[in-house]
């Protein structure tokens, strides 16, 4: 299965889900993670970061394609460089 | 065709860019639209994005999915509003 999650997290508490994603997945943009990645691995990760999240000011959404084949990604400008992930 | 695009441009710029993909696409997050569309209008949204971008700078990515059936999308914590973005 292939992911895309997009975050808008606060300041207080986005390294933490930022360090938490970046075991799992790679980051590609700021408040941006993708990958491949398991359903089990995905429970995983997405209950780490549920401890860390205040879910009355946070937002976090899980884009999810079966099989990869199924999804195209295209990039105008730069490709960012996950050095570039302020951590 | 579904599309997700994420974004990361500089702040001069990235007003003009949320104006342009506000009329093709729905906001969904900070730096994140979605939303189905067709090749060639989401040919005309990334050659008006493309005028306005610094290709050197800034960086827009485009996840593309045929068959929207082919993508689910779960939300953890808050679902934004479009009202939200800072336009």
């Amino acid at each position: 299965m292939f992911v895309i999650i997009t975050y808008d997290v606060s300041e207080s508490r986005v390294n933490k889900v930022r360090k938490v994603l970046k075991k799992y997945l790679i980051w590609t943009q700021n408040s941006v993670f993708e990958g491949v990645i398991t359903e089990a691995k995905l429970y995983k990760c997405l209950s780490e970061v549920n401890r860390i999240m205040d879910k009355r000011e946070d937002s976090l959404y899980i884009y999810k394609v079966e099989n990869p084949k199924n999804l195209s990604k295209d990039v105008l400008g730069i490709c960012k460089n996950p050095e570039d992930m302020f951590l």
